[in-house]
């Protein structure tokens, strides 16, 4: 399938409208508050994160989508509403009658989310004025502030926005997210939202999004750390005036499940090379598996194996490294059968040491981009995972908390 | 039990002797081979890595201690002989052949152990040389350079050794080990060689480092980067002229696991404490758990979890970080009953945050030891893990691969 990329993140699909601003979460004017809203009630799907130790906002949204409709997104940045016992749920179901009052929409189609740091309250007077300001802005037209509002530690705004054929018609697809990694370091979330025009049913929506996030989202990490927060929720409300795609034999369904993992891996990727600190952005490819799911989890611990990001940091063309990891993630590898390389240079096959150019592979790791590939030569699954390096930077950033 | 500390590391015990020195793996004159021997054939067990991209050496030590018996360990430091090919084990073999010939033992005897970057070939002939100029110095009394020989980056030699009551004979027990956690970064291997004059049985000798391994090398981490070389070795020949343990009824064999888990727990806690670049010395309590296992989870995840290791250094009193990383780790956890002390601070109760006095706090995380309690409300079961923070010294260290 082809994407044209056009502007506009979240409000370039037809029948969404977003304003985001500073609220007072955050220090100085920084943008700290973002509406998302739709004209009509749309198909709603959401993943959460599997920590038990979850944030108050992430009950609510779970609440929120679960008949599979939402009509509006209201989060903060600055504070995650996390470890805040009885009056951060107060909050966060405060937070979403407020935006539901001020907009006119029904408290139940309301997904609320929050980030920043752990174990503070939200000062929830300011963002209930903030909320009222922002809801007579929703015909805001800069998407990049959009954007920017639910920005944490994050070096840049993420951001992606498509137009695509779908049957007949053309649809459109945006999305905005935060960073970095499984967990934001010092932040403690990942946010993602995702609008689009196309009508689908909420069941088929949910099978979509669960499908298009562990391919995406769920292939990256920064450092191993798993969020309170973790939230990417996806609205389609059907504004693009093509027929609904409510049965999964309808070609359609797999055209828009593509679109949807092309834009949750775009975003992914931003995320990841955003990591906090992060010089290299680094690609790790785990081929030759028998199971996806092998190399899913192979991929993820060689992602977060501290000496493999230091070595990519360092420069240090140490391709041992990358052996152990493959060999540490708990699932059935022989290394008689494994192929490694490291930058694209051969180092490693059939149970042996392949002799190389150590001077050409350590050039090579100087680049920006980085690449890993572990061929297990077991079977004819693959999967990629994106993270980055480890670097001083990364201390520095959690050098005291911010929000 | 109580132990009367006494010099000797695994000298210490009667009827072993060693010898360690510089036989040329490593550069200058830094001791880089070890010899130990027993001057009768001894119990011994050993545990290895579980890493699947495992070193040759392994191979070679799993292969002697199977029937239960060994009488000599060699180690050479600056090089791990992984990922070496038919070459590399081939190496290890020869490398037992030789110190068996050497000191007169059957090869089937030898322990054989590496330590050091993974990938490159053992300079074979220098280490031939070392072994029979070593074995000539079996009588030799620096129990220290002994213990230095099988350092990489260790800032310090790790050894203990002791002398206690065994039923109602004096029985002595001594070790060594290098780090610096589970894997050592850069060089990727723990050793540790335990040796005593008890005798005990075999199987018995099995069951007790089993269990000793579990609570102390088994509950440190530096880096979570699992290590292709771990190898805990233990040689128990019976010169104390004590009857043999032969029984699990007898009451000395609580006695005799209680002093092993003593030693190795000790030379643990010495590991977790020297990971590179390390500035903390980190005791995390993960109690209140239903069963050990999950407490041992827990904890362990504690103990990798970056945000944690990067506050310790830094000095940010962030308890939410220590709440984010309980109910990340997979084990089932519920924060309405966890209560979470920083620093013997509480910090969370009951679903709640617990006002404290942040600054103190702070100022607490100053200090050379920290502590981390998490007590999970819900049973009785506990869990000590230990480790260290992470700083820009992790880094400088895997600068370039050191051997």
């Amino acid at each position: 399938m082809s994407y044209t990329e056009i502007d506009g993140n979240v409000i370039a699909p037809n029948g969404f409208s977003a304003s985001g601003g500073h609220c007072g979460v955050k220090d100085g004017d920084t943008p700290d508050l973002v509406l998302i809203h739709s004209e009509t009630l749309a198909s709603a799907a959401a993943t959460l994160t599997t920590n038990q130790f979850r944030a108050a906002p992430t009950y609510v949204t779970e609440r929120t989508v679960a008949n599979g409709r939402a009509q509006t997104i209201v989060a903060n940045s600055g504070n995650a509403n996390c470890a805040t016992g009885a009056e951060g749920m107060e909050n966060a179901i405060h937070m979403g009658r407020v935006a539901a009052d001020a907009i006119g929409v029904s408290p139940a189609d309301v997904i609320v989310c929050s980030t920043g740091g752990i174990g503070h309250q939200l000062p929830i007077e300011r963002i209930d004025a903030g909320i009222k300001d922002l809801s007579g802005k929703l015909g805001e037209v800069d998407a990049e502030l959009i954007a920017r509002s639910i920005m944490t530690t994050d070096t840049y705004p993420k951001a992606v926005s498509i137009e695509f054929d779908l049957g007949d018609a053309k649809a459109r697809m945006g999305g905005i997210a935060k960073g970095a990694g499984m967990i934001h370091p010092n932040m403690a979330t990942m946010l993602a939202f995702i609008t689009t025009d196309v009508a689908i049913a909420p069941e088929l929506l949910r099978y979509a999004l669960r499908d298009a996030v562990q391919v995406s989202f769920n292939c990256i990490s920064v450092d191993g750390d798993q969020s309170t927060n973790d939230t990417c929720a996806v609205l389609a409300n059907g504004a693009s005036g093509a027929p609904i795609i409510d049965n999964e034999c309808d070609p359609r369904f797999n055209d828009f499940c593509d679109a949807l993992t092309h834009c949750l891996t775009d975003l992914a990727k931003k995320i990841a090379f955003d990591g906090e600190g992060s010089t290299k952005k680094v690609t790790i490819n785990v081929t030759g598996a028998e199971l996806w799911e092998d190399a899913h989890i192979i991929g993820r611990h060689m992602a977060n194996y501290t000496l493999l990001k230091v070595a990519y940091y360092t420069g240090d063309f140490n391709w041992g490294r990358i052996a152990a990891s493959s060999g540490a993630a708990g699932v059935p590898v022989d290394p008689n059968t494994i192929t490694i390389y490291f930058c694209g240079t051969k180092c490693f096959e059939a149970g042996e040491p392949v002799a190389h150019d150590e001077a050409a592979g350590r050039k090579r790791l100087t680049e920006d981009e980085i690449e890993v590939t572990v061929d297990l030569g077991m079977g004819s699954e693959s999967c990629t995972v994106w993270t980055c390096d480890y670097t001083p930077g990364y201390l520095d950033a959690n050098a005291v908390e911010e929000l």
